[in-house]
């Protein structure tokens, strides 16, 4: 068969993570020179396709490569950009394999979550419908830890392990002050539709009453009532509250508690997100002195406390991918498949794309508990093995030794594009 | 000379390394055990004294106090609590005589900033007001920073690093995102009245153009018009920004930019902290997709990235002032004194408590560069070697494994404490 170059790129929300998995896309592509000529690494995801701006991944060094192991961000940039249908934008699909056969493209490896396995899932039938031969593949990754059919996402177990330490950390700190000052922490976490990240916190408890003692999940529609009454059930018999709001915390009528309008709940004009709501009703309703954290991007970037298996699983996935690609897939995502949780044992298996694409997957009720402010048992079980594991960088001087790429990007052999 | 007891407590905000310096206190105090009796720690600062609550550490294991080391928050319990002067509250010295007389105390060991010098020097006066024969040395700590003659305070050098990751680690994912989504990010950071740990944060940039761009600090007045020009001249020439903001950020009237009433400068109610107020006036002014971060707690908490350098001098000055109350010293506070910064040496000092207390360190105008967005080389070199080296904890099943001590209490020996 002949020798093709692969496509290669990272889109939507970085992780702590995705940059291993382009090391194992890279390194595996490498060691298989006589089916795959060059890794062209689109630069921020398919619009590097779009806009014919590729990065020649073969001058990057293998140190640099290795490198990427320990790199947050999207060390390629990454985008939010998604392919209409073919029927509603034909153009682009056009233009993409004007890209590809000017570069021999045979391989197309799109490195995302389910909007990207949409977009992957789109590429991998030009082939079909357009008569251009390419192998689409997709590389799982998101925070949310929302796809369907693996048992978890790179980048989950990284942010899941931040989460946990920091409200276990948060949590010493409130207990060392609460006589005296603040009851109530709020910590405001990532998960606009599934509560996975807000549910790995409960790994911070180690004993009964330990913190979080709520945790708020887009799962259960929050209740004010109920909330106001169990922060003050925990304050009476702790001394102190502990909160985990995944920021997809929603009423009853599905809308976004942090959302509400130019209102809040109060009437206030909403200026911040969902921490400084709770921590205004807590103030407001109880008067209880508060504190609020809003992690944001630190989460998602946080590398200097990445999860060793969501390192290694991050890299397997990148060397699955292209194993696939050589195997002659298409329109396939390997997936991480759970053999047992204690201990943890995985290994890789595949799905088809279509039945990942633009499907979100919410945590299971039986991971949560009945009155629906804690995680149970068998969610426990389910998060503790992904988090397991420090993968710590390099320091220099107290700071982490993160990589750049030179991304020097190849020659262009199309015309410019335009929308 | 007689063996009496030492009183131990935490005060004020808690940081990642307090407890060093009383595994410091306390493995000192043990080793000399001809001179000092028993250490007994107020459960939450001073109120334990007040209150009689002596939690007594000899019946903590070797391993239990080594774990200190290691191990966040206050593990005896912090307290906000000021006293009066003696004339204004004599009631409160004459309790705390009763107590100390009931359990042989002759060394008051005070581990806290500025306020809780303040107290600590009050209390080395009762020998001379009252005639009861103390010695009282205060054990410097303070993330703030803010404590004049010594070099810097224990708890700082920890949270300069998390904050200097942390910015590192989010502009790598800013920048990876910049050129379909988010284009200005902004962090909120602690320092109420100085600027030393936003300043900080300028270690995470090690060339021309890199993250932070924008630092606010509290030494500076905050000038609407330059801020958003500046920001807009990043995105212009990076194609992203990244601002980082102490709290204590204030107009040129000397109020903070966070409490401007119930109206912010938009003329709306304001819930939340500065970083969405910055981000809203970004939004409103220039249009640019933005996301924010308040680390709060988690910052000051976040042992588990803490400065090998910062637990060192932490563990030193506890161990100082045991060596220095055993030397009949009162009314004195171990410092740190830099002997140089490249390579970094430092040495024990002692400074009077007269001229710590209640007296605040600001960072110099000549670490802040000419437009007062920046941090120049000479606050850069005072900055580095006290990140420098990773005190990582030891884990368990994915988590740092924290200390929580016994704190058995001593038998109460004086009548109940009423105000």
């Amino acid at each position: 068969m002949s020798k093709r170059n692969l496509f290669y790129a990272q889109s939507g929300g970085v992780t702590p993570v995705i940059n291993a998995s382009a090391a194992g896309v890279i390194r595996t592509a490498r060691a298989h020179p006589e089916r795959i000529g060059k890794v062209l690494a689109g630069q921020n995801g398919i619009l590097g396709a779009l806009q014919e701006q590729l990065i020649d991944t073969s001058r990057e060094s293998r140190r640099a490569i290795d490198g990427l192991m320990s790199t947050p961000g999207g060390a390629f940039g990454s985008c939010r950009y998604k392919l209409k249908s073919l029927d509603e934008n034909r153009h682009e699909y056009e233009r993409l394999i004007d890209v590809f056969r000017a570069h021999n493209i045979g391989y197309f490896l799109y490195n995302g979550g389910g909007d990207s396995a949409d977009t992957c899932l789109k590429v991998s039938q030009i082939s079909a419908q357009m008569g251009y031969p390419i192998q689409a593949i997709h590389v799982p990754k998101t925070i949310d830890n929302d796809l369907p059919l693996t048992d978890n996402c790179p980048g989950f177990g990284s942010v899941a392990k931040y989460v946990a330490i920091s409200t276990r950390e948060a949590a010493l700190d409130i207990e060392s002050m609460c006589a005296t000052s603040t009851k109530v922490f709020i910590l405001e976490v990532m998960g606009r539709h599934a509560g996975w990240i807000a549910g790995a916190s409960a790994l911070a408890a180690s004993e009964r009453g330990d913190a979080p003692h709520i945790i708020l999940l887009p799962e259960i529609a929050f209740d004010q009532e109920r909330f106001l009454s169990k922060v003050s059930q925990c304050v009476d018999r702790h001394g102190y509250c502990v909160v985990v709001a995944s920021e997809g915390t929603s009423t009853a009528d599905g809308r976004l508690l942090s959302d509400q309008g130019e209102r809040d709940v109060f009437g206030h004009a909403q200026l911040g997100g969902l921490a400084p709501l709770l921590a205004g009703m807590v103030k407001e309703q109880l008067g209880y002195k508060h504190h609020w954290a809003v992690a944001d991007y630190l989460q998602r970037a946080a590398r200097h406390i990445a999860s060793q298996t969501d390192v290694d699983q991050a890299f397997a996935l990148g060397e699955a991918a292209v194993t696939l690609a050589i195997d002659g897939a298409n329109a396939v995502m390997p997936t991480i498949e759970r053999l047992s949780s204690r201990p943890y044992r995985w290994r890789i298996g595949t799905a088809p794309l279509h039945r990942v694409a633009n499907r979100e997957k919410k945590m299971p009720r039986r991971f949560i508990t009945k009155d629906g402010f804690g995680i149970t048992a068998a969610g426990k079980a389910y998060f503790e093995p992904l988090i397991a594991g420090e993968a710590y960088p390099d320091y220099q001087k107290g700071m982490p030794r993160y990589t750049r790429l030179k991304k020097v990007l190849v020659p262009k052999r199309c015309d410019p594009w335009s929308e």
